[in-house]
């Protein structure tokens, strides 16, 4: 409460504070955005587009380039400035036939058990895969346990995301590398596969696929990796107290191909004032192919394309130049957001303030902001504009993986944090539906970026000339 | 930000505020509670059964009296120092079979649409009810249109849930007249029947029940009245452009029995120090029959019972009584809440709190309190200790229907307040059921709940003799 207070009584006795009166226009403003939103957004018609029509959408597929198409032509029935493609190459990993798995615990007594093939891993022999299985909860229990208690086996890793974690991103950052980097680890002691229990905090049927890396693995010593859905980890777990020697048998038939054509997509409003500078506010087109991708992340992008909506049809004339980024291939390769960045800075670019919506399409809390102290007491210091519409949370933090390549000295980066208790029900799995979005908690979380980049826009980023005096 | 600066003024100066050792003690009591109900919660369970085995529990149902059942006996399981049934005549309704309904634009070219019965509405006559259709924007509307216009016709309610709000209670209080009194007040005029837009701020097809009165209008001028879908309103009110003259049909089989026995469930744990003081928590066990009850009120009744069970579990041992009470007829007469308020006052009981959860299961976003200044004032001195489970709402607000009636000098009410932007899609409809609901939510839910319970007998009610000094 002493900090709040010494905060309170900084910023009043401020220079920088926003006057009386322009907290009322700011009022005023940031009202019309949310009115436009929850009355006439747009957003919730994208998503059903991208998400019915088109699907998931993985970096190379045919329907990621559908997404690219139709979020192109969406953008230019909005009269942007400009409105266009920049070329990207992208990985293009495949799924193929289903995958098949089963437990056996006695030779003629077997139960399937879902799985699915984690993105990047390689196929099992065409006849699949038998071994036995030694659990473990975690990659820094394989040295415990040794080459000779692993050699020839299924390594399964099994520690649960930590269900007493407000934040569900921190118990998906307590897990994430079993999934990550589990094969490779236990490649090294000989494993023949792996087998992760899905980063999901619920119990039910479904497995949740992700990223992983065989890191420098010479290809001839890459095993397959497959997630399990959390009820079937837990009988796995069961069975093997019971049975230690029974079987885990599975199948995939992923594949991955040479790099292939594709587009970030872009379109920008210029600036008024300071043409030159750009305020970009985006998500990721790419998603996971078991579901349609509409938390993960059409949301944010129908989130970040109804921004520059909004701005049109509010007729607010930005200072700076803002862009709308759908970046493409987050999820396996990061391809889009590195080549964004790249280009910006072979141009010369200046790129003040970032924004990403990745965290899904739920009620928004507020912000994480990775920033210089003077930015983000900046961006603080606006908190009571927000908390008419329940905004409250304004934190340091990370803003988001595509953006994160923009990172250097000056530029703010910021990510929209949206109620995460839901959020790895659907991540990666085959429940990352439509339906599973609300859209009234959708078109908030765009009128909350809207009006985060409305203020950006507005007050400018702090830079060491201009700091806050506190 | 003065007004702020001021309260934080006078709460740090205040004799009144939680010494720092006070709350770290709180801090870790709050851990505990929060710990204890997302990786070991029983709420969920116990909803589950509730949805699942049982469904909807509508007052005078066999699904009411065996959910009275069922909790009175999980309540026997906790160890708490009475569980006891306290008896209450409810009202009886029913819907009979499901209701049917058609929109006639011309001679054999109809299209059925979805309706329901509002709860305690009349039957129409057996063999249905036909008429022309008058749209109205409220009960407002019907003085301008006047009888000529009405008589004889159905008048169709149609304002929709003003979607521009945040708290979509408020869109809802700006609504609900129509289904409540649309029918007494179109009756004055005339009308045959009404219908009313469903309460619903998404479109879709399920109509969505809610109780309605027809006052002091004799009985053989009671009309009948239902609900129709959101998609069905808008259906009908752009047919209704096209054809003026078309026909509603509508027949629904519902019927008002005697009143029969029903009960509130009550578990108690008595305090050790102020044996006959109470704080009691609670939600409706009676439900709407569409859909299983699971937000309305299922989830309040579990999170309650979950706070008893939290408290036995953590050894927890309060100087207050502490009561959990499951009340019956929330929905279609309050018979409960009146009943349990009536009985207490004719013994005397001491009731110094009361807690209510009746905005569904999903993420605790704060509480509003129902109180005088040094008790409103005192909780939201609580607001940091709630801010690390990202619950920062504390202000003046109702408590909840069935603790009302205990409101009287003195008394702290408080109700939990979720997240808002779901709700109306669940609401008195079919879609209210078990899967709508997110276990973690509703856990933290309760652990809120908990903790301010936790916080109040810790601390006590301010009395005029204690004012806190501001």
């Amino acid at each position: 409460m002493r900090n709040l207070l010494l905060l309170l009584i900084a910023l009043i006795f401020s220079s920088e504070v926003i006057s009386q009166k322009g907290h009322v226009e700011d009022s005023l403003i940031i009202k019309n955005i949310f009115d436009a939103a929850l009355l006439d957004g747009k957003s919730y018609d994208w998503l059903d587009y991208l998400s019915n029509e088109i699907g998931g959408r993985l970096s190379g597929s045919l329907e990621a380039e559908l997404a690219v198409k139709y979020t192109e032509a969406e953008l230019n029935k909005l009269g942007l400035d400009k409105v266009w493609l920049q070329p990207v190459m992208v990985p293009k990993w495949t799924r193929g036939v289903a995958e098949y798995a089963y437990i056996q615990t006695a030779p003629g007594i077997s139960s399937t058990t879902n799985i699915c093939a984690l993105g990047g891993s390689v196929a099992t022999p065409d006849g699949g895969l038998k071994a036995q299985v030694v659990e473990v909860s975690g990659i820094e229990d394989l040295e415990k346990i040794g080459r000779a208690g692993i050699e020839g086996k299924i390594v399964f890793y099994n520690r649960p995301m930590q269900a007493n974690l407000i934040n569900t991103f921190q118990s998906y950052g307590g897990c994430v590398d079993q999934r990550y980097a589990g094969a490779m680890e236990a490649a090294k002691y000989g494993a023949v596969g792996v087998v992760v229990r899905s980063m999901n905090l619920r119990q039910d049927d479904l497995p949740h696929t992700g990223s992983m890396t065989y890191g420098d693995t010479p290809v001839n010593l890459r095993i397959p990796a497959c997630a399990i859905s959390t009820n079937g980890a837990d009988y796995l777990s069961s069975a093997l107290k019971l049975k230690p020697d029974l079987a885990f048998y599975f199948k995939q038939n992923c594949r991955t191909y040479e790099d292939v054509q594709s587009y970030n997509v872009i379109g920008e409003i210029t600036g008024s004032t300071f043409p030159n500078q750009y305020m970009i506010v985006g998500g990721h087109l790419d998603s996971w192919d078991l579901g349609d991708g509409s938390h993960d992340d059409g949301a944010g992008c129908v989130q970040s394309m109804e921004v520059l909506r909004l701005f049109k049809k509010l007729n607010y004339k930005p200072k700076h130049s803002i862009r709308v980024v759908l970046f493409m291939n987050e999820e396996n390769g990061l391809r889009g957001g590195t080549k964004y960045a790249e280009e910006a800075k072979l141009k010369g670019e200046k790129h003040v303030f970032a924004l990403e919506s990745d965290a899904g399409g739920f009620t928004p809390r507020g912000f994480t902001v990775d920033a210089d102290s003077a930015n983000f007491m900046q961006i603080k210091s606006w908190t009571s504009l927000f908390e008419p519409y329940l905004i409250h949370y304004f934190e340091k933090g990370g803003g988001g993986a595509d953006i994160g390549p923009l990172k250097e000295d000056g530029i703010v980066l910021a990510g929209l944090r949206p109620d995460t208790q839901r959020y790895f029900d659907h991540h990666h799995a085959a429940s990352d539906t439509f339906d599973a979005v609300n859209k009234r908690e959708l078109e908030l979380g765009g009128a909350a970026m809207a009006s985060l980049i409305y203020l950006m826009d507005t007050y400018g980023t702090k830079t060491e000339a201009t700091p806050i005096k506190n």
